[in-house]
C-alpha cells in the first residue's frame, strides 16, 4: 500500500505516519510507501518520503506513482479560514477537489481506486435561528456551520460523499474532535486554548483561559484520534455490526467536560503550582464561537467500530506527559 | 430595483421574470429592470434585457451596473449532471461561486448587498444505509442526496449560508418541489415524466409512465413555485411569525399525489381518451431514482411565510390547460 498523507508533517499527520509506521500495515496490506505532502516540512522521517510545496502543484508529482490510500489532513484551520474566506475555500474546497479529482483520474487511468480519508470536523454543527441543537449531536443532525471553516468542511463532506457514490473514490469521513492536547505551539484555530491550557502550565509558562470555566466541550486525545482515522480507514464497508455503512460520516468519539474540569485534572495530575498558571480572561469573541459547540455527543456509530473515547481528563494528561516530557517542566 | 435572473430563458426564469414584470415591484421597491442571462435565448421579452453566454463570462457585463437582487436558477438539471460530472460541477458549483464572488466584489466595491434567491431542490434528500429517510421530511433532515445533482445543490446551499452569515449577500434558499406540469419540450430531468404524463396526453401525444403508478411523489405548480420564490425574496428577516428566520433553506409546499391519483386527475378534467395515451413502461434505473424522493414533506416554514400547496391534482391540470390552451388539442 502506498499511502499519501497530506498535511503531513502537521502535528496529526506526524502522528499518523507514525502509527501506521509501528503497524506496518493498513487494512491487512503491507505498507510499501508513506508519502508525506505538506507546504513545508517539519522534523524529517527518514521511513516517509516528503513532497513539499502547494499541493495543487505537488498532486501531479504525489500521483506519479500509484496510490492506494489518501489520508487528506490539510487544512486552513478555523482561525486563518474566518480571517480570510478566499483563503479557506482555497484551501479547504478547491485543494479538496483536486485530491479527489487527481484519484479519479488514477481510477479511469486503469490505476486503483483510492481508499480516501477526510478529515471533517465538529464545526459542522452549530445553532440557527430557525433550528437550534439537540442536547446530543448525532450524525443525523442537520450540519449549520457558524464559521467558514466549517461550512467548507460540510461542502467537502458533499463531494466525498457523491464520488463515493459514483464510485470514483472510496471515501470515509470522521468528524474530529477538537484535538487536546496538541503539543508545540499553537495555532489559529478557536479551540487552540483546549491545549494551551494544559501544555503551556505544564512547561511553566502561564496560560490563558479565554471562556468561562463551566462552559462543556467536547476533546479528544492525539492518540484516540490516531486510532479512529486508521479505524475509519481500515474499516471493511457493509451493514453488519462493525462495518462502516452507508456514505453518513462518522463523529469520533470525545470526551465531554467542562473547561473547569480540565483545570481541576491538570491540578491533580500536576499540582497546585502548575494550575495556578492557568488564568481566566474572557475573550467575548472566543466565547461566542465556543458557546455555539454541541457539549455531547452521541457516538453510537464509533462505538460500532469499536472507538471508545478518552477514559477520563486525568488519562489524556496523563498521556501528554508520556509522549512529550521533554516539552514539560 | 435591477434584478437579475439566471436561467433567464427557461421555463421558470420567464415565468418569475413575468410576474414581476405584472408586480412592478419586489419588497416595496419598484423594479427598475430586469435582466435575463442565459446561455441563449428564448422567446424575446421586451421589457426586460437579455444578456447572453456563459454566466462565467457574462457576470461582469450583468454587474457593470449595480444589481440588487439575483434569482440564481440556471443549473445544469439532474440527468445532465448524473452523465456528466465535471459539467454538472461547472454549472451547479462553480457558476454558483461565480455568482457569490460578484456579489461580493460589487459589495466590498461600495456597492449594495444583494439579496441572493438560490434554487435548491428536493434531490438533496435521499436514504443512505445508515440513515432512512423519516416519513415526512422537514428541513431539519439530514440530505443524504443520491444524485450529484442533489450533491452539488447542498454544496451551495452551504457556501451561500456562510456568504450570508458573512454578511456578503443576503442569501434566501428554497428547495423547489417537483415542478409539474411543465410547458415545452421534456428536459433531461429524471422527474420529467411528471410533467410529461399530463402535458403530452393533453396535446394528443402517447406518454409513457416509467414508474409503478402507485408511487408517491410530491409536485408544485409552476404558478405555486414561483409564488414561492418571489415570497422567498420578499420576506424580511426575523423570527416573528411570517418572517424568514435563520439560515436554513425552505422547503416549498407541494402536493403529495400517486402518478396513479395524477392519471385520474387527467381522466376527471380531460377525459378517457386522453388519459389513455398514458402506458406503463416501467423502467428500472427511473424507478430506483424515483424511488429515493421523499413521498412526503412537513410545510410549516413554508405555511409560515403564507405558502401553501396546490388545492388538488385537478387545479394543477387545469392551470396548465389555462395557461397553456394553445399547446394542447
Amino acid at each position: 500500500m502506498r499511502i499519501v498523507i497530506t498535511g503531513g508533517h502537521g502535528f496529526l499527520g506526524r502522528a499518523v505516519c507514525d502509527e501506521l509506521l509501528r503497524r506496518g500495515g493498513l487494512a491487512g496490506q503491507p505498507i510499501t510507501e508513506i508519502v508525506l505532502a505538506d507546504r513545508a516540512a517539519g522534523t524529517e522521517v527518514p521511513q516517509a518520503r516528503s513532497v513539499l510545496g502547494d499541493l495543487h502543484e505537488t498532486l501531479p508529482r504525489v500521483f506519479a506513482e500509484p496510490v492506494d490510500a489518501v489520508i487528506h489532513l490539510a487544512a486552513a484551520v478555523s482561525g486563518e479560514s474566518e480571517a480570510d474566506l478566499d483563503l479557506g475555500l482555497r484551501a479547504n474546497v478547491d485543494l479538496t477537489r483536486g485530491v479527489l479529482d487527481a484519484a479519479r483520474a488514477q481510477q479511469a487511468a486503469g490505476g486503483p481506486t483510492v481508499r480516501l480519508f477526510f478529515a471533517s470536523s465538529v464545526a459542522v454543527y452549530g445553532a440557527d435561528a430557525a433550528l437550534p441543537l439537540p442536547d446530543a449531536v448525532t450524525e443525523a443532525t442537520y450540519p449549520q456551520p457558524q464559521n467558514s471553516y466549517g461550512a467548507e468542511k460540510v461542502v467537502c463532506e458533499g463531494l466525498i460523499a457523491d464520488y463515493t457514490r459514483r464510485g470514483l473514490i472510496d471515501g470515509r469521513v470522521a468528524r474530529l474532535m477538537t484535538v487536546s492536547v496538541r503539543p508545540g505551539k499553537p495555532n489559529a484555530a478557536a479551540s487552540g486554548f483546549l491545549s494551551g491550557i494544559i501544555r503551556e502550565p505544564l512547561a511553566g509558562v502561564p496560560a490563558v483561559c479565554p471562556v468561562d470555566p463551566a462552559q462543556r466541550v467536547v476533546i479528544s486525545s492525539p492518540r484516540r484520534t490516531v486510532e479512529g482515522i486508521i479505524a475509519m480507514l481500515e474499516a471493511e464497508r457493509g451493514t453488519a455490526s462493525g462495518q462502516l455503512t452507508g456514505r453518513l460520516p462518522v463523529n469520533l468519539p470525545g470526551l465531554s467536560v467542562t473547561v473547569a474540569d480540565m483545570i481541576d485534572g491538570l491540578r491533580r495530575v500536576a499540582g497546585d503550582a502548575v494550575a495556578d498558571l492557568v488564568s481566566v480572561q474572557r475573550d467575548p469573541a472566543i466565547e461566542a464561537i465556543v458557546a455555539d459547540w454541541p457539549p455531547r455527543f452521541d457516538n453510537t456509530r464509533a462505538a460500532a467500530l469499536g472507538l471508545q473515547p478518552d477514559a477520563s481528563i486525568d488519562s489524556v494528561i496523563e498521556q501528554y506527559l508520556a509522549d512529550h516530557h521533554s516539552q514539560t517542566k
